[in-house]
Formats: C-alpha cells, structure tokens, sequence
C-alpha cells in the first residue's frame, strides 16, 4: 500500500503496551507497514487514507510460537477412542511420521497452507512451525524446508521422539550431525522433547549444544507428562521459552522467575487430553513471563485457535481476559525473542486483529465464537 | 431452488437416523427444501443437479434449543470481575431489563439478527428465543414480535425473574394474566425460572397451567443452581423439555428415563460460571434423552457456539462426539418437540452444515476451530 492510514472508530485498542496496555479512544495511524503513530483519536494527525472500525476491538495480531503443522494422515480415530476412555493400537507420533514420510511435498505444502490459513482467519499473524514428523534426515530437511514457507520461526525439532530402528545412542548421534547440518539451512530455532520416553536433559543439553554450535536458538519441550529437569535445564542454559511447563516444582517457578525464560503454555493439550490446568496465576504472581500457543498438531491437541486458548485460560488458569491476551501476543512475541510484532506501538508491525466485539475481554467471555472479523498483516487486510 | 440436487463427494454424512446415524460412501438427495434420498453413493439417483462436498463431513443444521437473544446492554466487565473471583455490584438480569427497556424497536431487532446471523455461521439452523428482558407487558410482547421475525419457536418467560416495585404475588398475577394475553401471539411456548430466588415450583405450575390454558406449551428452566423439585414437576406435567439439570438426584434422573422430558443441557453455562460440568453419561446410561443447545445468554453464558458445547460435552461431560453431535441436531429437535429437522432422514428439511474436516469427530478434536464452511437451509446455502 502507499501513503498513510489513520485507524479510527477502534471501541478499544489493545496495544500491549507494558504500561497503558489497554487504550479506549485511541486511533493509530499505518506508515510503510507499521505504526507510526498511537494516541487519543482527538489528537490524530492527518493521514492519506483513514479506516473506520465501527466501533469493533482491535489487538494485536496473535503470536503462536509453538505449533507442528507439518504433516500428513487423520488421527481423530485415536482422539475419539482417548475420550471414550478406550486404549487404542495406534503408534501416536509414529503414525503421523509413518504418514507425513509417505505425503508428497505438494500433499504437505498444501496442508500446511490449509491450516495458516486458518490461523490467520482466526487472528494470527505470526506463528512458530516446527519439524518433527520426518525423523529422518530427508524428511526432516524437507519439513522445514516447506515450513519455511509460510514463516522465518522454523524449529528443527529431530529430537521430537527417537523412531524405530534405531538406538536412541545413534538416533542422537543423527541429530546432531547429518540430520542438523541438513536442517540448519532452513531453521532458525532448534528444540527437544525433554521427557521420560522421549529424551533425557543430558542428551537434550547435548542437542540443544550442536545446535548452538551451527547457530540455531535453542527451545524446549519440557515437564508437559511429568515433573522432571527439562525447565531448569532451559533457565540455566537461558533459552528464550521452555514450552508446556504442565508439572512444575516451587524450584522450577524459581528458576522461570529468575531466568527470565518465558514458560509458554498451551492449554488446547490439557484441554485434548485431559490433563489438570495450569495454575497460570501461580506463575504470574512469582514474576514469571507466560506464553500462550497452540501447540497445533495431530497427536495431543489439533486446535488452531488462540481465542479459544485464551478462553480457557481465563476459566481454568487463573489469568484475565487482559492478561490472557497480552500472553497470545506479547508474551508470544517474547517466546520468539521478537519485539516488533505481537504489541502496537510506535515501530512495530501493523499487525492486528479487529473483533466482533467493543472489547478484547469478549474473547474469554464468547468463547467458541469465531469474533475474528478481520486480520491485517503490515497494515494489510489479509 | 427448482428441480432436484444430488449432494455428493460427502466425507461422512451425519443422518441422526435412529439405527445408523453416521454414514460414509453415502450421497442424498434434496427436493423441495427437503430430503427426498438418502444411500450409498453408488446407487444414488439421478437428479436436475449435483453438489460436490470434496470430502468434508455433512452433519444435520445444529437445533439450538435454548437461548435469550433479545436484549441491550453489555455486560463483559461482570464477566471479567466474576472470573477474577470479585464481587461486583450489578443487578444481574436487572442489568439487562433496564438496557432491553431503553433500546427502540430497531435497535434490539438489530441485535437479535447480528446473533442470529452469528450462529448460522456456525451451522445452526433452527432455533428458539426466549422473551424475559422486558418484565413488563409491553416489553415482553415486543420482546416476542422482534424474536418472531426470526423464529416460530418463541418462549414467553415473562417468569424469568420478579422485577423491581413488584411483590412475587403481584408479579405472578401479571403474568398469567395481562402480560400472559400480550405474549400469547407471539409465542409457542411458555418458560419459567424456576429457582431459589426466581420462581418456586407452585408459581411455575400455576404460570404453566395458564399458558396451557392459551394454548402455549411449557417449557422449564431448573436445578441450575441448586437440588430442587423443577426437574420432577416439568416431568410430571409431561413437559416436552426441561434445562439445565445442572443438580440432578437419582430420583431426577429416574424421573426424566420414565416421563421422555428431554434433559437439555447447556455446558456454555458451567464454563461461563465456573460450575461443575454435567455428567452426561450418568443421564445418557439411565435412558435420558438429552439435548445440547447454547442458552445464549448476556449473563451466565454468551455463547453462541454448538461447536463448542459438543468440545466441552465430550471432554467434561461423558459423551462421545457422536453423542453430542445428535444431542446438538435430533436432540434440539426432540427438545423442541420438532421430528421435521435435526436430521438428514427423507422427508426432514434439507438443513445441514458442511464442515471444513472429514468427519464430525473433528468438532470435539478441533476445540475453538470455526469448521463450519457452509451452511444450508431447505436446500439452498444461506
Ligand atoms: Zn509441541
Ligand atoms: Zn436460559
């Protein structure tokens, strides 16, 4: 677009700003795809063109910094028989690796759009895609490759579980060799899958250590099952986020609150596969910055909705509605180590959603209702 | 629409048929706004026209059998302060009177078809509104003509709470009397609170025993709040649906297998409240017939979504998607005592949703996901 574009009739305006993060009355104005300026509408400046939201609630778009869209096959069979209390034959991550290996590079590409389109209908507008389907040096290369497509925050995640064949001594070895030096062209971040039955903290600190050495930014899986060292693995090694963070010891509340690390939560799991809350506000209250994602993917929870993830962070772990979407996007920005999306303020990208609705707060108390109207990305509606 | 259309391509088709109510490979045909066929792809007619659905599932239009649509006001700071387990000093229903009251004709028409128009989005197709915002004689019979204009199942519940400057005596003579012969018009059903601090079962039975006088059949809310002796009269009295049945005794649910009365649950509710979840299965396993619908609502639930009570029906309450995807389509229907919709049988109304997935399961694995693409009323997509 060309010129300027002063934003006005906006019933509220979430900014994410750390001090005034909820403006009413406000007005901004779009100048090459970002903010140029926020303020009282009475005060606005002039602008090329202007856009009047009717009254309707505008907030940032929403940062999902944690999904796997790279896949192929339908587990909702496996989905159904969990909910029904049933046990089910099925091989969980190795069927989706089973499907994505067999899925051609068309078949996987196109579903990944389906689903950032989605996304996007629903207020995205950056996301986190990790690989982690593939397993295999190919297969991983190749995940990444078509995520990159759609996003610059791709994560090699070979590590997600150690498939068949192999010893996870020489699956470990594979990842932190030719399996790294073939993913490292197409990834920014590299992440592990620190559990019981998935990987260990020394072999997660062995991965996340190669990987730094190739220059990818290192995330974690971590206490999603269990309680464990996976989040004080993260806080000393000082990544950016530690993600699920479902079972966490007054210890590793610390260390997050010390740290500085984000401790990014993803309900949508707890939701699918029935696990307790996390008691969000436990962690607010010790000072530790929290992350809302989605975590979308085939196995443990196929929601591709931050509004829904906010509603149940509102009814079930203790946060605001304001708190809850400041995660989704502030707090999601800052999981990805970014400062120029996921807030609107003076410089950031024009990226925002506008509501059906006067104010941010509908989100939790509508929930399940598709309140997204419009999404904008670089001052465009998309 | 002239001549026939054979709906093809179908990834599953939901028919809420008693015997087999989910098929794949399977094809229907519609005629006249209704379905004249339904059976195997393979075998399936001729028609004037054909209709691919690309392999998403067909389910039957959602029959949303409980909700208040006509009203003003907002009330989202009540919700936000109740999340955040403060008290907050506003009148509740009273709140919303005093809004219904002052809005014009116009305004609250717009409101009601803004909602409407909301949940055809998300597939529903028939619906019932309830009057209880206006508590006056004039405000609840244009309450009723405004919901008439969108629906023929209308609820005067003049009894939905006693207004201020009015005994409990005074009120209920006002309802079965003059505000009762206002309505009556207007209306097919008549409802009433009944609840500690509403309505107790004596003055439900006498403001039901009028509106059977008129012609109007009766309806209940009951035992959302607290144990109590509602369930058992709408039973006795053989009413066609009573809702809520958040406190159910043995002797309740005993009462529901014996009489039919359709229990309608409204999980929207409990999620909004904070309420413990219904076990559906308990009512499901004693031979309750049982209905989902959205009890949309300013106060204790502003949901407009099935998608997402079937999510939180299969999660929290016991029931398999299946379960809860009849519950939200025949089930309506039997609430509403209504054989011609919520379901795709021939001779029903061709109402039906077309979801963006392959089967139904994927509204209760998809949680907060918008997955309905199309929907359609009497043959032809609205
Ligand atoms: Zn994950
Ligand atoms: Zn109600």
């Amino acid at each position: 677009m060309t010129g300027s574009l002063l934003v006005t009739g906006i019933g509220e305006l979430v900014t994410g700003d750390a001090e005034q993060p909820v403006l009413t009355q406000a007005a901004f104005v779009v100048d090459d795809g970002a903010v140029a300026w926020v303020g009282a509408a009475a005060e606005a400046p002039a602008a090329d063109a202007a856009y009047d939201m009717g009254g309707r609630a505008v907030i940032p778009g929403f940062v999902d910094s944690h999904s796997h869209l790279v896949f192929a096959g339908d587990r909702s069979a496996e989905f159904a028989a969990r909910m029904a209390g049933e046990s089910y034959a099925a091989g969980g991550i190795r069927t989706t690796v089973r499907a994505t290996r067999s899925a051609s590079d068309e078949e996987l590409t196109a579903h990944v759009r389906r689903l950032v389109d989605e996304m996007q209908r629903q207020g995205t507008t950056t996301l986190e895609i990790k690989s982690g389907y593939g397993l295999s040096v190919a297969d991983e290369a190749r995940s990444l490759a078509i995520a990159r497509q759609f996003t610059d925050e791709t994560t090699f995640l070979g590590a997600h579980v150690v498939p068949e064949g192999i010893t996870p001594e020489e699956y470990v070895a594979l990842v932190t060799g030719p399996m790294l030096e073939a993913a490292r062209p197409h990834a920014r971040w590299i992440d592990v899958f620190c559990e019981k039955g998935a990987f260990d903290a020394d072999q997660a600190r062995a991965i996340l250590t190669a990987g730094a050495a190739v220059g990818l930014r290192g995330r974690l899986h971590a206490n999603q099952l269990n309680y464990g060292s996976g989040v004080q693995l993260a806080c000393e090694l000082g990544l950016v986020a530690v993600d699920h963070c479902t079972y966490l010891s007054d210890a590793d509340v610390d260390a997050l609150a010390q740290s500085g690390t984000v401790a990014t939560l993803l309900p949508g799991v707890e939701f699918s596969t029935r696990h307790p809350y996390i008691d969000a506000r436990r962690l607010i209250d010790a000072g530790v910055r929290v992350a809302l994602a989605s975590d979308c993917n085939p196995g443990s929870c196929f929601t591709s909705s931050l509004p829904f993830c906010i509603a149940i962070a509102v009814r079930d772990m203790g946060m605001t509605p304001t708190e809850a979407v400041l995660a989704a996007t502030a707090g999601g920005a800052a999981a990805l180590d970014r400062t120029d999306v996921g807030r609107l303020t003076v410089g950031a990208r024009a990226d925002f959603a506008v509501l059906d609705a006067p104010s941010h707060v509908h989100l939790a108390y509508r929930p399940g209702v598709p309140l997204v109207a419009e999404t904008w990305r670089g001052g465009v509606r998309a």
